[in-house]
């Protein structure tokens, strides 16, 4: 049986649930590398995919004999057998933050379900932890972001448009990858003030500050990296903002490590930028996988240990509403001692 | 107030819902043309939109005064305003197929409910019959593809790739529309015997058979239409099998009318495929809305009456394992005595 799914088994005993039914399929897709729309089943003997027609061929050349899982047509699957499933199981578990209250009702009655069980995202934590496979696929989507971005310092000139050089990135992550892992973020001037700014028909202009916002997906996973850079010159009211953000973005860096809080982390950044009369307004990072946005969240609020082989963002940024923000961000995997920065474009004053 | 939301209040008395919490994204759009994050609250008195400081702005410069509609930010809503939203109401309804189960129990906490009630898709049937302003947008998404179609005639060359022309058919789009209501498929040769075919490198041929299968959206709302065309000539051996689709998606339009059945005019279609030796594999049909697929849907698992101004596709196919499909649709409006269709590329041998 394939490690993932043996893991999910072993957990299962732990928990005393003799069943399973996995509706997130993200969580699908990480367990048994299927992408397509379906449930997987743990049932006392069987791992079990229950997808339809369209995919049934796509499953097929995803799975190996050595992932142990059976792939049922839901057309082939009658009364008897969806009762039978969980035949003899005390306890059977779902997703409780992936299943709708419609379909929760539904599987009870149609699985003549016992005692059914919240899992309280027991596989979304595992997640957190990237083995060599994963962090193998996040690297590559870092190093083709690190290109894309280069390719850009050069392709970008004064006159072209916001849009216009998002369209550049999708089109060059289409050619190379899974295609984009969000929406990216192009802003110029004051825009580069909202954090989550839409490209907009604003054209470049010199002396511009720009922020772009990207990534890619490579086998799945995600690459996430942000950079401000300037046109012609840094203007002198934003150089002190710039060297700000990017002291405590470097700060962090030295700080993540096997151990660390995110919230003492977040704090020190915090507290440096009240110093100086700013204010931290969004997360100081977040992890990165399958997901562009998955625990650990790097935030006051979430108080999380930072692990060996979790993957998270670095991306403190200051906004000055009106005029410009400035936020600087590395996609970074966490080790025993320290951490290695998986984006490695320059973060100095880059000037095109 | 706005008109759908008054609707709505009046279907809320008639079920004896005192309050009412909205979920589904698609469904709060529908009713007040918000396109963010949030959620929608009908409470004795207010309608409320509850979002994040992201979506504030957006928000704010979409509603008028008309819609009394208030807006808050999540941060600014105490423990006690969501206690104080539903107090005194008997019964609150909420939407039992978009919600987690495990926000089914958050929300029954957190706003003290007395009686949960699902609501059984009332807003999802609603939609199906459109208003006006929806059938122009409708219109206008039919129009602007109706035009991209013409374009492509005589765009494609052979020695084109299928994502070639889907990218073309994307790039066309993002200049006109709100961009594609689905992923394009572009099929040629023998992959046109796929009907959710995905645009691959092959390379478009002499005497090849090609299916697109595309749509837009204009202020959110779809269009969706495929045609089946050739290069240079129609091959001997698909002309009957063209034919045969033509003459039933000819026959479904004359038969789309109010007061039409769904199962029926499926069982017309399959009878006459089964005549010929051919099974209709999917279904005939699916309402076209906000959604691209949304209620009601043209197959014999549906009894639905069709009635005036809703909006369906007419789209039978053929399709041969290895060797080629054919699929013809339209995106049409059904009218009183009959049916108007919005998109009207040519239907007879289309040849390039």
């Amino acid at each position: 049986m394939n490690p993932k799914l043996q893991w999910l088994r072993n957990k299962m005993s732990s928990l005393d649930l003799q069943g399973l039914i996995l509706t997130n399929p993200v969580n699908i897709r990480y367990l048994t590398n299927i992408d397509a729309e379906g449930i997987l089943l743990l049932t006392r003997k069987d791992n079990i995919y229950i997808t339809d027609a369209r995919y049934i061929e796509a499953v097929h050349s995803t799975l190996t004999l050595y992932d142990e899982i059976i792939v049922y047509d839901i057309h082939d699957v009658s009364k008897e057998d969806y009762e039978n499933f969980f035949m003899f199981c005390e306890n059977v578990g779902f997703e409780e933050y992936d299943i709708s209250y419609a379909k929760y009702k539904e599987y009870i009655r149609k699985y003549k379900i016992h005692n059914f069980v919240e899992t309280e995202h027991i596989i979304e934590k595992q997640r957190m932890i990237k083995d060599e496979d994963e962090i193998r696929n996040i690297e590559k989507a870092c190093e083709i972001t690190d290109n894309c971005f280069s390719y850009l310092l050069n392709y970008i000139k004064p006159g072209m448009t916001e849009k216009q050089i998002a369209n550049e990135i999708e089109d060059y992550y289409k050619q190379r990858t899974d295609g984009l892992s969000f929406d990216t973020i192009v802003a110029s001037g004051e825009n580069t003030s909202k954090p989550h700014a839409v490209p907009t028909d604003r054209k470049i202009q010199e002396k511009d500050i720009i922020t772009i916002d990207m990534g890619c997906k490579v086998n799945g996973y995600c690459s996430d990296m942000t950079r401000t850079f300037f046109v012609g010159e840094v203007p002198e009211e934003i150089k002190p903002v710039y060297d700000l953000v990017l002291k405590n973005q470097v700060q962090t860096l030295e700080s993540y490590k096997d151990g660390a809080s995110t919230r003492l982390l977040t704090k020190m950044v915090e507290n440096d930028f009240k110093l100086n009369n700013y204010d931290l307004i969004h997360s100081l990072g977040h992890g990165v996988g399958l997901e562009i946005h998955e625990p650990p969240y790097v935030s006051y609020s979430s108080d999380t240990q930072l692990r060996e082989n979790m993957v998270v963002t670095d991306e403190p940024g200051i906004y000055i509403p009106g005029k410009f923000g400035v936020r600087i961000e590395d996609t970074v995997q966490i080790t025993k001692f320290g951490c290695i920065s998986l984006t490695k474009s320059e973060k100095n004053y880059i000037i095109i």
